[in-house]
């Protein structure tokens, strides 16, 4: 399987109100706090992988995970490795990580909403420090990567945006050219 | 806090006949699963520390762990820091570990079964490949270590063990000794 996924600048308060018109499913709120770090003996930035601690905080609870990401493996899809595990403690694994001599490189800090759209999951982002984002996402069989994109540029028209906007920069990337 | 801790090799039998006189309380038993790592940047016997995914099966069900213990900071006693926190997943866990170049040095496998005596916990272990060992320890202020390792050398006398016989080499040592 893989992820079909396209993101652009939003103005999320014109897409809510576009998705509410369509009594489309919103699937809750949540902030998310991820610390991405450097590692002492590799460029994470030139071996294209990273190492995050996610720490979510929703109206059910609080949650952290641990994620590592490979570099990528198909260029067009953002198609990566990606390992992720539940932690009891962020706080206990940063800890753990500057210990090791990893160093915390920024904080990504957001507001996330998702919605249901027929396949496809709908997220909107308000991102601080820089700025507001759709994301449509959904899975796809190899042989299914074109229509499920299509089907992802077509939810995004609905939502009056524009897939000729995508940004294929992650929100960490974003915040350090700030 | 730091951790005070004394061990000592023992007759287990003999130990747990002692402990059952005295109506100690019981904590179960556990299977332990160490899986000690090497790091790609550093030396961890050289720099005197250590990093752990711990699988533990008990009847309670599973758990895993991760751990990070620092070099000592007082010698005697073999106080150090430690770090811990629960994880979902130990297998995750040791995925995102060899990504990032840390490598598998040794599984240490014993069983395990945990009494308590006053504030200390003694623990009863039977190390695969190693022996048998019995543990004394408790949690103390920076200013409280020298009177909490006097408490533990009376617990161990009060088990029929000397604290003479103290052994500060970790079992992963003694099984990479064998």
């Amino acid at each position: 399987m893989y992820e079909v996924e396209l993101k652009v600048p939003a103005h999320l308060e014109a897409v809510r109100a576009r998705l509410e018109e369509r009594d489309a499913a919103f699937r809750g709120r949540v902030v998310q706090e991820d610390t991405y770090y450097d590692a002492p003996h590799r460029s994470f930035p030139e071996t294209d992988e990273a190492l995050r601690v996610r720490r979510e905080s929703a109206d059910g609870g609080d949650e952290s995970r641990l994620t590592y990401k490979g570099p990528l493996v198909e260029t067009e899809s953002k198609t990566r490795t990606e390992i992720e595990t539940a932690i009891e403690s962020g706080e206990a694994v940063d800890a753990i990580l500057t210990s090791l001599g990893f160093e915390p490189a920024a904080t990504v800090r957001k507001e996330r909403e998702r919605v249901r759209v027929r396949e496809y999951t709908v997220t909107l982002d308000r991102v601080e420090g820089v700025g507001e984002f759709v994301e449509v996402e959904t899975e796809a069989e190899e042989g299914e990567i074109e229509p499920a994109r299509e089907g992802a540029v077509a939810v995004l028209d609905e939502l009056g945006l524009d897939a000729d906007d995508q940004i294929r920069t992650s929100y960490l990337e974003l915040l350090l050219e700030e």
